[in-house]
Parts: C-alpha cells; structure tokens; sequence
C-alpha cells in the first residue's frame, strides 16, 4: 500500500512576515521543496526524472488552502502524495503538518512538455511506474 | 462603472529561478503587492482599512493558474479586481499582464477577522461601499 | 560634474520580518536592483552592457552598514554611484535613503571576467568611459 | 578547546538566480540560519538568550567574500566561529563550506540594545560565558 512521503523542515525567521507568520508564498516554496524531495526519493533527483524521460515538468496551476498560522522556529513535516496520475499532467497534494495538525494544504498541478518544444507531452510509462508508488 | 485597478512593476533579478522565469511562489507575492496598492487606492492604506474597521483580513485561500513564462526585467501590469464581497470574506482576482497578454490569474479569499478574537467577523458596511468600488 | 544614480522604491510586506523590519539579507537585493537601474541607465541594460563589453561581472564582495531599521510601505531612494573603477573591478556604493537620511549602505565589489573561461578580465575602455559617469 | 558550531543545509531551487547560482544576498539568509542555530545550541533559542539577558541584538555590520559558485541542491556546511565579543559587540564568522571547500566567508557584526530604549547595552556576563565556547 502506497503512504505519502513525508519531508520534516524547520520555519525560517526570514519566511516570516511582521505578522510573525510565514508569509503566504512561502507555502509554496515549501511545496516546491516537497516535491524535489519526493522527486529525490522516487527517482534520485528532479532532474535524472526529467533525464531519465526526456521531458521537462512546468508548473500549470497551484491552489493553498490556510488553515492556522505557522510561526519561526516551528517543525513542521511536508507530506506529499501524487492524488491524479493523468495523461499529460499530475496532481501533487502537499499537506504541512505541525504536530499531526494540518496547517495548510498544497495542491499542484504539473504538466509535463516536450523540453524543445515545450508542448505538451505525455507522461513517460516508466516515470509513471515509479509515481505510482506515492499515489494514494 | 467600476474598472479594475492596475499597478505596473518590473520583474526583479532574484524573483527568477534558475530557468530564468519567475520563480511559481513569487505571484503569490505579486498578488500581495496589488492588494497592498488597491487597499492603499482605496482606503489610503492597507493599516487604515483595517483601523477604520476594527479589524484584520488573513488570506483563507490562494489559487494561481500559470499561463505563460514571466522574465527578468519584463514590464507588467498587476490587474486587480473585487469578484466577491460576501458577509464575512472577500475574492480579489489580480491578474499578471505583460503587453495585454495574461501571464497567470491569481485568485485570493480573505477573511475578515476580530482583530482580539481572531474569529470570523463580518465586513463593515463602509469597507463593503468602498470595496464596491472596485468590484467587476 | 558626475552625480549620483537615484532609484525610488517603496519596502514590500514581505521583505519585512516578524521584527516589523526590512530583513537584513534584503538590502543586498535593493543593491542588486540599484545595480540593475544604474546599467539601464547608463548602458541600456545590464546585459547589454555585458554583451558590448563581451564580459561578464560577478559580486566579489559585499558590505552592509545598518544604521536605522526600515519598515513595510516606507518609500526610499536607492542612491547609487561607482567609487573605484580599477583594472578588473568596479566598487560600487548604494545608500538607502529615507527622507533624505541613510538607512543602511551598501559597498559592492564586482569583477569583470571573460564569460568562457571565467577568469578575470580588463574593464573594456568603452563601459569604463560609460562608468565614470556615475563615478564620485 | 573550543571548536566552530558547524550545521548542514541543502540549496533549494528558489535560492538560485537565473544564472543557475544562489543569489549573493541568500549568503545572508544562510548567516541568519546560522546564527539561529548557533544560539540554540548555545543558550536553547535565539529567543531564550535574549529573555535570559533581557537583551535584544540587532545586526550592524554585514560582510561577505564570495569565492566560488553554489548550485542547486548542493549540500553545505554553514560553519560559524565568535571570533570577537567586545563590551557591546559580537562578530561572527560564519563560512559555507562544500566539500571542505569554503565558498563563501560572511562576517557579522552584532550590537546588544536595552529592549526598550534601543540604545546600546553591555553583554551580559552569563551570555558572554556560554559565546566563549564558540570563540576561536
């Protein structure tokens, strides 16, 4: 049975704004290194998944839900689960959790496109393999 | 009839990732700027807004369609309109132009919040009037 | 007589800590806009003056002098101006300034290098008659 | 013998520019997680040496050498030494190290002020104890 994956992080003073809470694009910064890591783990980097399917992976749409406010200093885990597998795109699911409280959700979607041309292209079989494992 | 409010802004060097486009988070700190310069257009500031109706507005919702690549140095035009006034929160829809054309669509939900209680309040009648203003 | 390059700018939300103040890492990327405007100035752009000058310039050394914090919405003026121009290097001298008194200076060293190989190049006569323009 | 507080890190792709290297104003963010770190290990927080002190520092002086490149996903080693503790003052020396390569030197310099008044303060002696075993 897949199980997301889950990376712990720690809430940086400069992530922080005079509220004296991470700023609110700092949540996607955070899913941004969700999924360099879940990438790491499923294939040992971003980039040798691109490689390895000779494609690239572009950002088409993001959507943050806020939940409570998160504070400097705080750790804080990112748990990541591939929630669609498509044929051109995928949909990631980042949650941030502090304590096992969900503090904010992430969904990103990422179309995958030819690197020259940059048109969409679908998703390599053995990518979509591997992907499978942090679906849930 | 109501016309959205438009700021302009310049592509900064250190908002651009090492594809040499606007890093994905950095609209959302677009976003943050055109609200900040509407409030400022309309209530004199983003602080006055708030003390004039004793409260406070945290984002409750972020969303960000990427449509197009975005380059350092570019010129665009941050386009801000009111979509929802509701009892409690607010949609503003700030759209990211370069040349006319629509770069990426953010869409944020903010909710009106006792600035003591941090509770859901409701929107002052004279910030509704004001915000009507730049409702589409 | 040469005088100094000016460059308005108003302190963004989120280049404020939880301290209500500008975060000290953020006056390097004021000088690196001050860099930006004061090329745009005298050379068109920055890259322009890289490729007429077939070099390229990277930071060697930077230096902050706080002298007053900065707070979100405060309108500033980027003062910038070239106090030496050697043979390989340029330093270059950003105050910041807030109604006319200096909140922080910043003391950059660039050195001019050959863009294949990297090493360390002469400043090109044209770009160093073009630099001493803005040069005190 | 005292010996530098050393703490690992991984570049993250939204530190890097679009020439492909961490921007040279990060350097500062990676000395402020530095010196985050540094104070936890010394007195248990940043926050907790200044409530036991009932002092507040600020940053005076900031300095940095950049000697080579940093890229994306790179891991590093933030390496921060006291190098002085005067009446009023610290300077700290905090090296980035790759591979046992420094790639880049950031000097701080960190006055004490009374909380309230701002104004310069001594260090407290039980502070200045416990930054001796960090000193080199």
């Amino acid at each position: 049975m897949p199980s997301p994956f889950r990376h712990p992080l720690r809430v940086r003073f400069h992530e922080c704004d005079p509220q004296g809470i991470v700023f609110n694009a700092n949540f996607l910064a955070y899913a941004d290194i969700a999924m360099t890591e879940l990438y790491r783990e499923a294939f040992g980097s971003w980039q040798a998944a691109m490689e390895a399917g000779s494609v690239d992976m572009v950002v088409a749409e993001a959507n943050v839900h806020y939940l409570a406010p998160l504070h400097f200093d705080e750790e804080i885990e990112l748990v990541a689960s591939v929630t669609r597998i498509g044929t051109t795109a995928t949909t990631t699911l980042i949650a941030v959790e502090r304590d096992g409280a969900t503090i904010a959700e992430v969904t990103l979607r990422h179309v995958v496109v030819d690197p020259e041309t940059r048109a969409k292209a679908p998703i390599p079989d053995p990518m979509r393999s591997v992907l499978e494992r942090f679906a849930v």
